[in-house]
């Protein structure tokens, strides 16, 4: 960790501002709209997504819940709603005999599909427009610098 | 709404897919090193800056909801557990005679004044010391202009 204590400086805290403000209204917004287009939730989307890039629609829950962070038991009640409105199914596994499969149904695909372009376009809204090409350049530079640091701290956690 | 359709172009997908990971990771650090350095998750963490900000440490509970964005239930449960740990108390309104009144209680108010260190410590470790001056300023010029867009489609909404 850093070794300097207490506050962010002046600098600091200006650009930790901005960013932190832009940061909520941002993925807030992208959550909103989802829902608002396709009655989608983020956690929807993450798992439909997963289910769509895994081999036939098909994963154990526990693949599931580094994607939504969910802990055991919320990741369960959110599996049944899905359930409920069919966009995917829970069944026992059939290979192992116990443990539960969920895969993705006809209508979970169609949703997927369906949203995607749509975050896609809300994305280029409020990421990738409002920006200049140099400003695309930067923020993929800070993203890296980010990711490196975040990634070199990991083993210490 | 942006009028192309469909899927992200290459240049636009390598900005979104570098920009998403980086958020979750930092995020989910920022969340993670909280808790494990303070025991205070980020809705706690929130809630309590909000009720330092407050005159005399107090706000009503609707006062809170758009600090978390939890919905009503939620954000009952969420005030609940942090009387239990004595951060804060949920009293009945004396001025109104009806509703609530949640006040930071001191040690809720030692646990804020503990963790703001702390948080502005993991600012520095995994946003602003991995950046350099230019980074900083074109991460500032970024986060206004994304800023701007959001902000000036919010009546729309």
């Amino acid at each position: 960790m850093s070794e300097r204590a207490g506050w962010l400086d002046e600098r600091e805290d200006e650009v930790w501002s901005a960013f932190f403000e832009t940061q909520v209204l941002f993925w807030r917004r992208l959550a909103q709209q989802l829902q608002q287009e396709t009655g989608l939730s983020e956690p929807d989307l993450a798992i439909l997504q997963a289910l769509l890039a895994a081999s036939e629609g098909r994963l154990r829950p526990y693949q599931l819940s580094g994607v939504t962070q969910f802990e055991k038991s919320r990741l369960h009640h959110q599996l049944t709603r899905m359930a409920g409105r069919g966009l995917l199914t829970r069944e026992p596994c059939a290979d192992s005999g116990r443990g539960a499969v969920v895969t993705l149904t006809e209508t979970g695909r169609a949703a997927v599909a369906a949203a995607l372009p749509r975050r896609a376009a809300h994305i280029r809204r409020w990421l990738t427009d409002p920006l200049s090409s140099r400003q695309l350049d930067e923020l993929q530079g800070i993203s890296a610098a980010l990711m490196a640091q975040l990634k070199g701290d990991e083993p210490a956690l």
